[in-house]
């Protein structure tokens, strides 16, 4: 028999790929100014620090760096990221695992927790990667309101008990897709509030190193005396995503039971990728990096927010401290979504905002990145989708 | 409410790890012999190769190494990868995924195509880390009986009607972890019968290269005509399981679906250990390196074998013509699980055969190692369990 007689699993069914990942496809043209990833600048990549650094932990430990590892993580690199995460979590953290990039956090937390038609709690927009991985686990995904400080706790408590979910998807920081910081008055609440309805708070903080402006938050994770809440954390944004090193951090037996998961998804973490990034830590190599890469980062976004200034009457967009994205609401009516053909064609891609949304919806929106560019690129590219919003209404 | 009131999902229901992983932790003394993992030898690690090539591959492609990834691989490996697969698999490859090790291959596929429930065929006794991986998808295992030149046709056709299976897996050459070599004229038949009743056969051959013996057989796939054979190939074996690089090849539309889920996977394989795997492709490096490292292990087998004919009168064991494991039953009585206990006390570890059986028993059985201990190691552990299996007579 042919293999049309194949049929995919039913997790499958309605999934049809991230929408940036098929963007990402699209605009792999020269010439493209892309505001639609989440790259780091590559001027933020340090290939001149991890080159010799490559090489020396492979003289040094090549045996066995080269052979099979831990599940638990490669031991030095254990010590240093322990080290280096209970002091940025600020809380002591019992369980920690290196995972191939925090992707592989979400997608260990939901094999460990979700059943299919469990619910999950998400912000209204959240990141559409971990919208999608949830998908594969046929989670059932409530939207919970956010105003201009983040997840509104009378709505989240509201959906808490209505729904009995098993998990909240937050991050609280310079969110992905709005760039929304959550307050500092609500992270204590809302460790609460999971301790009360025993709900699994996965807390995904890739940018919280990218401050730009303002005074720190603690994290969630530091407020929980419980166990609840389940703290992500990447080193993809401050040292290299094409390393694929994060890690995911909290009760032992939450951790335990997402390593039990690991060893079936693919045994261990390349020992490479974690004993260079373990390097980076144990010669303080991060700190003065973060600190160069945000005086770009944050060049970049301010041009990006001056250009928006001249956006269309009627357009919003918020105001980040740090991160990578800004989040844009054009005038009701124009959907952003069409317009993306248009807007590649003139050599500028976004994501539109529609994706972020678990129900989707919210046509006008959009997700604008402006890490990836020179602050000369953002000013052409913004005048360009400046132009082209213009004309669409 | 504290943490206890956490429920886990349903499918960890009965999963208590890998025993290989929870043995590897009892086994990580000073001293140690073990013939447990399925480890290399540290010599035939290439760290000497190795290490020049990261920093290379880093200075001259280090911006694209370190930015994120496309999920379908790193461009360079991807086109080294495909003329090196297509060689050593010996037929076109329309589909190819690199992957985090074939361990995750195994997760894609499951992902892919098992709901709760499907039956999957698997050879008696099998790869336990991948039995595992579909244990925790909920399969409902069925093994079908071998003789010694592999899976039995009859039966397999059998199992099939029997049980309208979604998939078999199946390790055809030196099997794990048996050493057993599936014949030539059997490839061809299963093909067909995958074909007839609609049964993906996941083809698992990592230890195809590490031949001391014999004549290659051709794989499975190279007689697949209608696309539902996919190869799950690795570079664990014969570079460097710690880089965690294998593939997964076949129909594009198998391979789609894996890589939809491989994006809320991990994204995509770390890029440096992909680069370095691909350069060890492009400087044709490989075939020399698994040249001298099959003379090793070719020593190392028949030393093992030797020792083995003086275990107790009635221990059978496989003489296989290649890979990383000999297969032993010893007489009936002997139970290796408990023994395993007193022989780590004497410093020797194996794997007990029970672990590899999908429904258990066959506790007069075990799986011994030889490629990761020179060969007056071999003879001092194997003089040990010698002792120790005539004391349990």
């Amino acid at each position: 028999m042919t293999l049309d007689a194949l049929k995919f699993a039913d997790r499958f069914d309605g999934i049809s790929g991230s929408a940036i990942r098929e963007i990402f496809k699209m605009i792999a043209k020269p010439g493209m100014i892309s505001f639609a990833g989440g790259n780091p600048s590559p001027s933020a990549l340090p290939d001149d620090l991890a080159a010799p650094i490559a090489k020396e932990v492979l003289e040094q430990n090549g045996k066995a760096i080269l052979q099979y590892g831990a599940t638990e993580g490669y031991p030095p690199f254990l010590e240093s990221l322990r080290a280096y995460a209970e002091k940025s979590v600020g809380c002591p953290l019992p369980g920690i695992l290196p995972v191939t990039g925090s992707t592989q956090a979400m997608d260990l937390l939901c094999k460990a927790l979700i059943n299919p038609g469990d619910t999950i709690l998400v912000e209204n927009p959240s990141f559409l990667g971990n919208l999608q991985c949830m998908r594969l686990y046929q989670a059932n995904l409530v939207p919970v309101d956010s105003d201009e400080h983040g997840l509104m706790l009378d709505k989240l408590e509201e959906a808490m008990k209505t729904y009995h979910p098993k998990m909240l998807y937050v991050i609280p920081t310079f969110q992905n897709p709005t760039g929304k910081t959550l307050a500092e008055e609500r992270r204590k609440p809302i460790a609460e509030l999971a301790a009360k309805y025993g709900v699994v708070v996965a807390e995904d903080d890739p940018y919280r190193d990218l401050r730009y402006d303002g005074v720190p938050c603690r994290t969630i994770k530091s407020y929980d005396t419980e166990g609840w809440v389940v703290y992500l954390g990447s080193f993809s944004k401050v040292i290299s995503p094409g390393m694929r090193v994060g890690y995911l951090a909290g009760d032992s037996r939450i951790v335990r039971k997402c390593t039990l998961g690991k060893q079936s998804s693919d045994l261990h973490t390349a020992n490479l990728t974690q004993a260079i990034v373990d390097q980076f830590l144990r010669r303080n190599l991060l700190e003065p990096h973060i600190q160069e890469i945000c005086k770009g980062y944050a060049e970049q976004l301010h041009a990006m927010l001056d250009d928006l200034a001249a956006f269309p009457a009627g357009t919003t967009f918020t105001r980040p401290e740090g991160g990578l994205f800004i989040w844009v609401e054009l005038p009701e009516g124009i959907d952003t979504k069409p317009l993306l053909e248009k807007a590649v064609e003139r050599h500028v891609a976004y994501v539109p905002g529609t994706h972020f949304y678990a129900l989707g919806g919210h046509e006008n929106t959009l997700r604008l990145n402006f890490s990836n560019s020179p602050v000369p690129v953002i000013h052409e590219g913004m005048g360009i989708l400046k132009d082209l919003f213009t004309e669409a209404l």
